[in-house]
């Protein structure tokens, strides 16, 4: 990776404003490291540099550059380079950065495109959001069963430099639908005049275009592979992804998963570049709607006034109750969330789930009803803040923990998967969200079990 | 993907017993997919399958399936073939297997393998657990700069089956250091008499074997790579990472970061195969620290056991008011600890954090503010629950809020960061780690609040 000694080198040349030596260096250093360098100083003079790069490079930097140096460097070109450059970038790449575009520029780079770039990147915008066919790339090499791997290898010498991967060759029919892929280093093994239909197998996987990116993940940690064909349902060749495309989704996915499990909605954009506005309505959403599930707890101790006014001393453990529900809720429903978000768990589970979390639940929940009633013993030995029924009291902290954990725990592990099952996103039910379900339940079942155990001595 | 038809077809032959139809099946699948098929149905007598098929898919299949299953195989076969098995999978795969064996198990293995593979898996093991080493296989393609490209292609006829990855080559020198990396197209593309040094750019990006796996990662969202050599720290070239190992380390790490975040200890293995056993363990630790620092709650509740026999009416508002402190805690937390694990946040950037979350906090709380205020203020005018000093109480709660849910914000916010300061793992300031602390001190708030705009009236 690029060093701390090559960047200060670097900002020094660019600085003094000697071109040659810039030249010199950047043309030493990989186009994914110079593309590292401007992302992460953003101050410096970017454009220099692009001067200098030789036409290959700068295209293979801009490719790795962020959206927002992407569109400095665009706007501050001539309509030659404008044109020249959205033409020369993969595929995939500019859908990445088309996506983003307002549709009036989008229009007007549409428009510079020749036909068959043009042609191309309107139908990879066709395909929806998250699908497959945003992530693709048309440039991989395609050829037929009845070469020979000579002529395969004639053109690949002639073809093979835009393909963005060479591990694998595609076998398609005259039509385009595809037969088979083949590894490039079988051509490399056998006799030059054997056919490519000699090395075929005629088994292959491949991923439709208007699939969700998430088959994609599946496929690609199923398969261990570095590259996937994509094709219409048809099963006619369309192009191709590359895994290292599928490494930036996978982060993205699980990252929304994080952000809704902690109660927000998932951000659009990194942290630090999100607005702090846009972040405030993000969180807000939730906030307000937890906010209000949470007015229900004022009203349950509302409706136990009668007895709160008499025993001042439940209030107390209140806070405790609620939180220990909340807790056990949370850790249950992060382990099922997430186990169903890599497939481990499925709905044809939930019997199973329901007999581990019944017993999970049941365990920590007497443990934690067992401290419960502890602390109330041992806080009596030192003080009478307790007062003189100081062991029923315990008794009803005690009892309640066992059946609000218990409660916590299978609701958070359930209620993603009722989710699910409605088709819901099971990450919806985030740690807050259970807490807010379980807090209620608590009181409701606290209150209720101190009315029966306290009844006529201090209710 | 194989489809649920041939899992049919697969299963009646396998229960027909007939061998020579059961091969033809088998050899028409891909051992990826073979290996998915026996993974999913555990039932299936999978001995028969490895029985029909031929050498080389037995290996790849076996490289793909689960470690149970891969023991089960292992303890029915013969000497003979455990041996060979053993020595055949790629050593990347090996030092998967082998981790997770007891000692031993791992002895005797190990003392089954050839001089040469068990020097490479001896070695393999030696790299600490979730670094760079552990994920390496020595299966890679290594030439000289002296070389013509002629050379390297009938090198690569010879030994290129053996290798993970096509893309690169690698350049050293005699002694083994890392010079270059090469692209296969590159090979390709120029005439056959061409050196190798020719086609050296001796700039390159490598891994060191020491390394946390993590580094790994960031290496190859960077680069875009399918491949990256690992040296030591020397530049000596010590084998290669492939990006399809790389896939599955950034979901483990993800899932390790999620579980910790929903308060429990990351688990060893998939949520349904860990034992419910060790499952409650895991859990208990967290639900145990969280539950004695929530004590602190009752105690601080204890300590305004004056003001709240005065006005009972004080305790309705507590959950209401922890609970909003949680939650804005935990939506601070997931965004600032994600932020962290992409690299979008680092220490530097906390100045920054704090003059958002400052901001956020004082805008959402001022909202939930309000939203308390009006509560109190439209239930006053149903029911006469708040009594006469209703406005004072709707206050107290209102300005609490603000307090709790800044306090939330910049606590979820900052505590990652300072954990990161002190050496520690962010991840261990989880949604209910934040929420406890932020209890208390709301309760704190909330009762000093009380004494001084209540005193005289309600207190």
């Amino acid at each position: 990776m690029i060093s701390t000694e090559e960047k200060e080198i670097f900002a020094e040349r660019l600085f003094s404003g000697n071109l040659y030596k810039l030249k010199q260096l950047a043309s030493e250093i990989s186009a994914e490291e110079l593309a590292e360098y401007i992302n992460g100083y953003k101050e410096i003079d970017f454009k220099k540099i692009f001067q200098v790069l030789d036409p290959e490079k700068a295209i293979k930097t801009f490719e790795n550059l962020d959206f927002e140096i992407q569109m400095a460097l665009l706007r501050s070109f001539s309509v030659e380079q404008l044109s020249s450059t959205l033409n020369q970038i993969s595929p995939d790449d500019r859908t990445a950065l088309f996506e983003q575009l307002p549709q009036e520029t989008l229009q007007r780079y549409l428009s510079l495109l020749t036909d068959a770039e043009r042609k191309t990147a309107n139908q990879l915008l066709q395909y929806p959001e998250d699908s497959i066919g945003r992530l693709m790339t048309t440039d991989f090499i395609s050829v037929r069963p009845d070469w020979t791997v000579q002529q395969t290898l004639d053109f690949i010498r002639t073809y093979g430099k835009y393909s963005e991967t060479m591990n694998f060759i595609y076998v398609t029919d005259e039509q385009g639908f595809l037969l088979d892929d083949i590894k490039l280093n079988q051509l490399l093994l056998v006799p030059l005049d054997s056919k490519i239909s000699d090395l075929m197998e005629e088994h292959y996987v491949s991923l439709q275009a208007k699939d969700d990116q998430e088959t994609a993940i599946d496929a690609f940690k199923q398969y261990n592979r570095e590259a996937l064909p994509v094709t219409d349902f048809n099963g006619l060749l369309l192009g191709i992804i590359t895994i290292d495309d599928i490494v930036d989704v996978i982060e993205e996915e699980d990252t929304e998963d994080i952000q809704k499990f902690g109660g927000t909605e998932a951000l659009e954009d990194q942290y630090l570049k999100v607005s702090v506005r846009e972040m405030i309505n993000k969180r807000a959403v939730w906030l307000v709607i937890l906010f209000v599930g949470e007015t229900l707890t004022a009203s349950a101790m509302g409706f136990f006034k009668t007895e709160l006014d008499k025993a001042v001393i439940l209030a107390l453990f209140v806070p405790l109750i609620i939180s220990s529900g909340g807790n056990s809720g949370s850790q249950a429903a992060t382990l099922i969330i997430r186990a169903m978000a890599l497939g481990e768990v499925t709905l044809e589970n939930w019997w199973q789930v329901t007999k581990r979390e019944f017993a999970s639940g049941l365990a920590l929940g007497t443990f934690l009803g067992i401290l419960g009633f502890l602390k109330v013993l041992i806080w009596t030995i030192f003080s009478d803040v307790y007062g003189e029924h100081w062991l029923l009291v315990g008794l009803t902290v005690g009892i309640t923990l066992i059946g609000v954990v218990m409660f916590g725990t299978l609701s958070g592990s359930l209620f993603p998967l009722l989710l699910k099952r409605l088709g819901k996103d099971p990450a919806v039910s985030s740690a807050p969200f259970i807490a807010t379900l379980v807090d209620v339940t608590g009181i409701v079942l606290y209150f209720t079990l101190a009315y029966f155990i306290l009844k006529g001595t201090l209710l």
